[in-house]
C-alpha cells in the first residue's frame, strides 16, 4: 500500500482479495502496509489490485507457469527422437537450408550435415515472409523432399508449422514441429500441438520476455505434450548493424528457470554467415544443448535468407570448432559420419 | 563500396547485381565508390548485396510496399461501414468490452456506448491469452450476443479472428475483422482476409516497425480488399510502469507515408484504466481518425483486462474530452444520441 | 523462496536479511514461503537477496526515492521563476533554437517567441554532439547573446551545462539550468546542481526508466534543491523512422508517482520538423505542463538540429493550436504579447 | 526522391546538396529518381536533406567514424601496457572489485587474480551510483590501495574518470583510464582523454548503438590518441530476468568494423553472479580480445554490486574455464602464476 494509506483503503484491497479467493497476511510497518496474498492463481490479472486506490505496487510470487518450471521437476527433460537423446550430453545439431527449394538441394544439403555431425535435417515448406511478393514455399512437395533427404541420411526431421490447418499434414513428415517465433503466442495452435505425440520446437519471438517463453512452452505443456524445446534465435532491440541481438544469457537463465533442452539458433539470430560461426561457438561455451544452423549448397542462388546461409565448407568449419569448444565444458558434438 | 575496395570486388558486385535483373550505375568518388542498383523488386533481400566481399552498406531507395503507400494513391482512404465513413472529418469511436461475457453485459455496454457517441462496437469471442489459464472466451455464443447487441443499438461490429479456420463463422456476425497485435505477421491470415469483402482492423505488433506493419498491410491490400484500418496500441520497450508504450508519433508518420486511416487504442497501449483518457486526448490531438477503447458494466468482475476498462462513467467523461480536442483540430466527435 | 526451498535454506535468508539490518515476517503458504523484510534502506541492493540458494524472486515494496515522491508531498510543486509560475493552471512553452549561432539569430528568435507567448528563451552555449567534426558552441559569448536577448524581450532564460566546471559560468547568465538526456545519470553533476539556488531541468535519458529519472531528479532534492521541472523527450525504441519515440505515456505517469513539474519536447523527441506540430498537441492533451520546442529564423542554415527546427510561421501556427487544446482542457496558454 | 516528385522538387534538392559543397550524380529509374551526392562530409545532418519536400529517404554511404575504422587502419591495433599486449592473440583478464573498500580487500583481490593469471586490477574510486543514498567510493584513498596493491604484484592499473577536473589526479595512480557506460557520450570528458597519453577504457552505453560507440572512440582519437580498448557491458532491451542484455554479437561486428581491442563484462552485462561464468566462456568463444569481470574476498558484505562479484574459488573456476575455450580457438589465457 502507499504510505499514508488509509484503513479504509487497506481493508477494501483486503476485501477485493477475498472475493478473488485469496488468504490475506497483513503486515503493518511504520511508514508502509504490505499485504500478502496467499492462493494459486496463475490466471490472476494483478493489475485488478494495483488500480485499487491506494495500492503502491503489486508483486507476483508464484511463478506463472507450472510445468515448464524447474521447481516443478529438477531433472532435466531428455527427449529420445529416433535414438537421439535431445538435452543430454550430447550437443545437437540441427542444419540445413532455409526453404526447401528442390530434390536435388535436400539431397546434397542432408548428405552434407549428415557427414559432418548433424542429426536433425531443417528445410520449411510453407514459409512466413514479411512481403506478400516472395517465395512463399513449395508445400507438400516440399515436405516430400525433405523426408525422403533425411531418410536417406539417417536424419530426423525437423520442420515448421504455421497454421492449425496443416498440423495433420506436417504430422506425416516430421519428427519435430517447430513453431516459428511469429507463433510463439499463437495460443490456438500451441495448444493443439500440446495434444500432439511428437516434440515441439519452440522458438523465442523477437520480442518476448523468457517469462513469456516459459509461458508458451506451458501452453503445449499444459495440453499434454512433455516435450518442448526451446530456441533462442535474436530479440528485437534498438542495434541496427545486426538483424537481432542473439540473446546468448537467455541460456544459463533457461536453464535456471527450466527442465526443457534449450537450443540457439545463429543464422536468424544474426542474419549475416560472418557472424555465425563466432555465435555458434559462443552459444555452445553458454551451455545450449543445441544449434539450428542454415546452410544451403549454393547460398548465392537460394530462395530465402541466402545471406545467413553457411557455405558447405564452412559448416565443416563450424563443426570442428564447436566440437572443440563443447570438449573444453565436457560436452560432446558428434564425429563426422563416414558416408 | 568500403574504401580501398578493389576493380574486382566492384565488377563482382555489377555482376551480381546484374544477375538479379538490376540496370546498375556506379558513381565513382575520390575515396569510395558508390553502386546504385536501378530496378523495382520488393521483394529483393538487399542482404545478399551486403555479404559480398568489398560491400560496406546497401541501402533500399524505393519502398517495399505499393498499395498501402502514399506515393501510389495520394488522397486519404475512406471507407464506408453502415453510413459511417471511416477515414473522413469524424473521429471514430469503437468501443465496448474486452471479451464478451454474457447477453446482459453486451446489451448494456451497446446501449451506453451508443448513447455517447461511440458508433462501433468491440467484443471477443475468442481471446488469446498468455497464460492457458485464462478465460479463452464464449466462441460463437460470443459472437451472438456482440451482434444483436450491436443491431439492437444501430452499432457495427468489430471482433477478433485469431485464426484461418474461423474467418467463415466471424464473416456472419462482423463488420470489421479485427487482426491482434500477435497476429499482424500471420500472413496465411492476412492474405485469405485480402480475399474477403469486409475491411480489416490491423493492429501494429508490439515489437513491430511501422514499416513491417505497412507490409502486413500490403499483404492484404495485395489479395485485393483495400479496406485496411491500422490502429497503434503500443509496442514493447525496456519501460516497465506502463504495460506498453502507445507510441502516438506513429499517428503522424503513418499519415505521411501511407492513405490508410490510422486509429490508436490507449486501452491495450497503456494496460492501466487511470491512463486512458489522457492518452486518448493525446491520440486524437495528434490527429488519429478513430479510437478503440474498453468499457465495461462492471470492470471489477471482468473475465479479461479489466484493469484497463473504464467504468461507464469514465467513458462519458472521455468522450466529452475528445470532443472538444477534435473541435480544436477541426474535426468532430458524435454527439450523444438520444436513446 | 522457491517451491521446495529447506528450512535451512529459509532461515538463512532470514539471517542475512536480520545482518542488514531487516525485521522479518513470515508467511508459510501451502507450496510456498513468502518472506517480508521490514525497514527503510532506498540504497539497498535486492540482488543480494536475490542470489541466495533457494531464493525465486525479491521485489521492493518502498520506492526508491523520497523527495520526489508524491507520497511524500502530494501538492503539485509550483516554482516561480521571474514572475512565472511553472507547474500551475497555465502550460509554459520554453523555445528558440538549438545551438546560439549569433547575436542577431538570438534577437530575432527572442523577438519572435515573446510575442507569440512563449515566456522562457531556450539555446544552447555549450553543445553534446555526437560526432566530434560537429560544431561545437559559441561558449560564453553565447551565454551573452542568450542572456541579452531574452532580457530584451521580458524572457527567462534555461540553458544546458554539461559539466561540473561549468556551473558557475552559467550561472552568471541563465534562470534554469538544463540537464541534457545524457547526463541524466550524471550525478556529480547531479550533486552539485541541487546545492543552487537556481532550478534545474532534468531532461530523461534516451533509456533510462521513469524510475531511474525521479532517482536523478532525487540526486539534486536530496543536496536541498527542491526546484526540479521534468522533461520527456523520446526513448531509445527499435523504431526507426522517428530519431525517438516521444513517450507521452510519461506524463500521466509522472503525474502519479511525482508532484514534479513534466513538461515534453516534440522536437527532440521527433527529430523531424513535420511532425513537431501534432506531437505538441497530444502533449498538451496528455497533462504536460509544458513545452520546449526548437524554432530558428532560418532552420535551413541551422548549425544544429535544423531539421527539427520549426520555421516561424511553424511557431505561430503550433502556439495556436496549442492554445485551443489547453483551453479544451481547463487550461492555458499565454496570449500573443503585442510588442 | 519520392515517386512523382516534381522536377522543380529534385532541382531544388539538387541546389541544397551544391549548396552544402556536395557534387550531385543524378540517376533517372522509370519511377524514381535517385540523387547521389558526392563530397566528404562526417558531421553533415543527413535530415537536413530528408526534410525537404519531395525527399523519400536520405542514407549515409560513408562512416560517420574515420579513425576507429577498418577501412582507415587494415592491421588489428595493439597497445602495449607495461608489457602486457592487449588485442593480440593472449585473451587479457581484468579482475577485481567493483569497489575499492579497504586497503585488505585491494591486496586479497590483487594477490588472487595475479596468482591465477589476471594481469590487469580494476576497482572504482569514484562511483557512479543510480541512488544519491549508495556509497560512494573512497575517492584519492581509493586510489592508493588500488596502486599499491596492483604494484606488489606486478598488475596494471584500470580505474574509472567520472569527470574532467578528476582526470589529473587519477592519471597519478592509473595505467589505462575507464570511462563508464553512463559517461560514453560525455564529449568533454573523451576529448581531454584523447590528448592523454594512457589507453581508454570505453565501455559501450546501455542504448549505444555500435555506430555511436565508435564515434565515441572517434572523439578520443581524433585528439591524438589511438589507444581504445572498447568493451561490451549489456544493453538494455525488454527482458528483466537479467540486468541488461549482452550483446555478444557485438564482438565479430566490432571485428570487423573496427581495428580497436574489444572486450566483454559479463558481470555487468548479467548482474548476476550465476550467469557470469557460461557469459565469460561464451564471450572469449565469440572472439573478444579480453574480459572484465568482478571478484571480491568477501562479496556479501561488498558495498556495491556484491550480488554479481564471484567468489574467489569462482574466479579460479572462470579461469581455467576460459583458457581451455581460448586453446580452443588458437588463442592464450595467461597461466597460473606461482607467488
Amino acid at each position: 500500500m502507499e504510505q499514508g494509506a488509509s484503513e479504509a483503503q487497506i481493508e477494501a484491497v483486503i476485501e477485493h482479495l477475498n472475493a478473488h479467493g485469496f488468504d490475506v497476511h497483513r503486515s503493518s510497518g511504520v511508514n508502509q502496509t504490505v499485504l500478502g496474498a496467499i492462493g494459486v492463481k496463475p490466471d490472476f490479472d494483478t493489475r485488478i489490485i494495483s488500480v485499487i486506490d491506494g495500492v503502491a505496487d503489486v508483486h507476483r510470487v508464484t511463478e506463472s507457469y507450472k510445468f515448464a518450471s524447474r521447481s516443478w521437476k529438477k531433472e532435466d527433460t531428455l527427449i529420445d527422437i529416433n535414438g537421439v537423446t535431445v538435452g543430454g550430453n550430447e550437443v545437437i545439431v540441427i542444419a540445413g537450408p532455409c526453404s526447401v527449394e528442390s530434390e536435388e538441394q535436400m539431397e546434397a544439403s542432408a548428405a552434407h550435415v549428415a557427414a559432418h555431425g548433424a542429426t536433425f535435417l531443417r528445410g520449411g515448406a510453407f514459409k512466413p515472409r514479411t512481403s506478400p511478393y516472395s517465395f512463399q514455399g513449395l508445400g507438400e512437395e516440399g515436405l516430400r523432399y525433405l523426408r525422403a533427404a533425411a531418410d536417406n541420411h539417417n536424419l530426423s526431421v525437423i520442420t515448421e508449422v504455421m497454421d492449425l490447418s496443416k498440423i495433420d499434414l506436417i504430422h506425416q513428415y516430421t519428427d519435430v514441429f517447430q513453431v516459428g517465433a511469429r507463433n510463439m503466442q499463437n495460443f490456438d495452435l500451441l495448444k493443439e500441438l500440446g495434444r500432439s505425440d511428437k516434440p515441439v520446437f519452440l522458438k523465442r519471438g523477437a520480442s518476448a520476455t523468457i517469462e513469456e517463453w516459459l509461458m508458451a512452452a506451458e501452453y503445449v505443456m499444459s495440453q499434454g505434450n512433455p516435450h518442448v524445446m526451446l530456441c533462442e534465435r535474436g530479440i528485437r532491440t534498438f542495434e541496427t548493424y545486426t538483424r537481432n541481438t542473439l540473446d546468448l544469457s537467455a541460456v544459463p537463465v533457461v536453464k535456471k528457470k527450466s527442465h526443457l533442452p534449450i537450443f540457439a539458433d545463429p543464422s536468424h539470430g544474426t542474419g549475416i554467415r560472418g557472424k555465425v560461426i563466432p555465435m555458434a561457438r559462443a552459444a555452445v561455451a553458454a551451455g545450449a544443448d543445441g544449434l539450428m544452423v542454415e546452410t544451403h549448397p549454393d547460398p548465392a542462388s537460394a530462395k530465402s535468407d541466402g545471406p545467413q546461409a553457411l557455405f558447405f565448407d564452412q559448416f565443416v568449419e563450424l563443426m570442428q570448432q564447436i566440437r572443440v569448444i563443447a570438449q573444453a565444458i565436457g560436452r560432446t558434438v558428434r564425429d563426422p559420419q563416414p558416408a
